[in-house]
């Protein structure tokens, strides 16, 4: 069984310790546990920081192999605390467990596990304690991007042919809705790959993007539960296995947006592809797109994290002939509805459409998918649009 | 040339911006440096710290993958300000660049260098940032034992039969004496290896036992110097290269040290031997020991470091038949002067003795070699004795 343990669930000695006696039970119990670990928490912002103060926005080999020390680290503590438990535990870097990627420094893809090694340490008797987050590109380190210890765990668990991957984190279970902002959420018992990789891209920190579609993509189950309690959380499946599906599973935001409109678009062959390309290029991820053309000309939307807004402001003065032709809209948010029962229930466009209009909140961009929509709309409207479409469809806590 | 780069001379990134500005003069001045990087200042303390919570006196891979990450940290951090500034830099850790050792952990010892990877890599016009301390063991990461970075950089200055190996360090030299405890000491320019030797195992901290005794076998001169001062610092040379060799080069101390006397010895054929065997099976070090007999029995007397007291006196306390055959001797000193010179001028031991009983010091233990005389004194005489020492020996800076 793989386990992985996020980095709040490592965060200090007495948590680190706690998983410990955690893994003792596990194993008392006659399970073969793998671990594998994320750095503790803090560490790797820590690491970022001084990294940004020496050289920003550099992303190489040195880049990579400072941010990979963060695991090194809680693999060998916790390691540490399973020795001193009477567990012969085995702490395993990329390169010594044959992780192996492509050459993207700092958003690299694993491409194969060294399964033979794994499987015979966890034969001896030993158990194996993996650094998340890390591989190996010839002998060089390479780092997943964020949440890429997700990635790791499925990857691990994929390798050997496991049917689940248990994933530890400091929430009970994946929620109907943020529980900071919506009163009332209820605790997901199952999703299903697709729902859980529409609400990971549409805002959803709890699982990383990359580690549920390799889940999907090898049918691994992936169990979502804190590591501070014992009860299970949310399971992650194929949806064959979701027997009854709510029409809409959760509401989810993404409160950091921000939104670029530009009228009228400089004439020439192609020169959407060239400004999208140039955004690429500046790393800026361009979420919603919208395109309409009349009379007056061709007009174009889309949203961004906000985060990204100076860089793109930057780079649109200098690739637009006037400033006139940009608005820029600050202070957005996205809220979304996700859900695979929406493929056999029409009308939640409607029923979504209906809540922001009797709020009164502001439509700016629109996006839809098979099993989600999503708008764009201000910031200070969200927490009401966010309680309006929870109560909707009916996912409050009774 | 290796240049070695300390914790504190890396200790910020202040300090590693300036450790990349002056390397970049090195290089258009057309040397070709190789770098050995400590961790920064107060992180191996502070890894150590965590894993004596989590699991004290365990010392074996996880603890050597934990204090490896320092290490991991600074190249990777400098290999960075060096890209910033146009120079391409290759961060190295010690699997990638072959360092093999022996499988003790947390005290390995270099047993070889991939001296072909090394230049391989400097002739590609790269600049090699090496992590000291660490070594690889099969596939596993070991460490060198404290100031093994230093060993690092000898290791690599003889597998390349460099002449020169550098050494930047927060003092700009070796000093006659401590310049905390006695007033008006010198730099010393020169010193030959054995001197060095002398002084490190006698509680000079300016650098590592093993370092220079492996420059001595391969001939590899160290050039000691501050990396925050361009001035020349001292020089640790072949004996025949030191012209001049003052009668005494150094007083040196260790304040952290504690006598035990024992008497009467138990009975027993090899008893000394057995106890011994027990002191070192928990790791403490014997430093002085002295043993005598007369008719009422055997007397056995011998020092250590302080700090390992309350482990020492527990194993006595079982291996003794009554605690009144032990007496202990806290706060005490170990006072030395060093010096080839010594060889070939006869009478020191006599100065040596005539300074302390002049000022009324009374001496516990006694020990001397070809080239050092030590004494085990309070530590509230030490001051006293120290300075006295230094003056009688024409050490003073004029």
């Amino acid at each position: 069984m793989v386990k992985k343990f996020g980095g709040t669930s490592l965060g200090s000695v007495e948590r680190i310790n706690a998983v410990a006696d955690r893994v003792l039970e596990d194993i008392q119990q006659g399970q073969k546990p793998i671990l594998v670990c994320s750095a503790m928490s803090g560490e790797t912002n820590r690491l970022v920081a001084l990294a940004q103060e020496i050289y920003p926005y550099y992303y190489d080999k040195a880049y990579d192999m400072l941010l990979a020390s963060g695991e090194q680290v809680s693999i060998s503590l916790l390691s540490m605390a399973l020795e001193r438990r009477g567990i012969s535990a085995r702490p395993l870097l990329a390169y010594q467990l044959g992780i192996k990627t492509d050459a993207i420094y700092s958003k690299a893809r694993i491409e194969s596990v060294d399964k033979e090694k794994l499987l015979s340490i966890v034969n001896k008797g030993e158990v194996p304690v993996v650094a998340g987050f890390q591989g190996v590109s010839g002998s060089e380190i390479t780092t997943l991007g964020r949440g890429g210890s997700d990635t790791t765990a499925v990857a691990l668990a994929a390798s050997i042919n496991a049917d689940f991957c248990e994933i530890y984190t400091d929430v009970p279970a994946v929620c109907t809705a943020d529980p900071r902002l919506v009163k009332n959420v209820s605790e997901i018992p199952k999703l299903c790959f697709e729902e859980m990789m529409e609400m990971a891209s549409l805002g959803s920190k709890v699982l990383h993007y990359r580690s549920v579609e390799l889940a999907a993509k090898f049918g691994v189950k992936i169990h979502l539960r804190s590591s501070f309690e014992k009860r299970e959380g949310t399971l992650i499946v194929p949806e064959g296995e979701v027997l009854e599906n709510p029409v809409v599973s959760s509401v989810t935001h993404e409160a950091n947006t921000a939104v670029v409109k530009i009228f009228p678009i400089p004439d020439g062959q192609g020169i959407l592809g060239q400004l999208f390309a140039l955004l690429a290029e500046k790393g800026i991820v361009v979420d919603i797109i919208t395109q309409s053309q009349n009379e007056e000309g061709q007009r174009l939307a889309f949203s961004i994290l906000e985060n990204d807004l100076p860089a793109t402001e930057a780079l649109l003065s200098t690739f637009l002939e006037s400033k006139n032709q940009m608005t820029i809209l600050k202070n957005m948010a996205k809220i979304s509805t996700v859900g695979v029962g929406m493929k056999n229930h029409p009308g939640v466009a409607a029923r979504f459409f209906k809540v922001l209009n009797d709020l009164s909140v502001p439509i700016h961009l629109v996006t839809t998918s098979e099993i989600k929509i999503s708008a764009v709309i201000d910031t200070k409207n969200l927490e009401a649009s966010a309680n309006g479409l929870h109560k909707e469809f009916d996912l409050e806590n009774e």
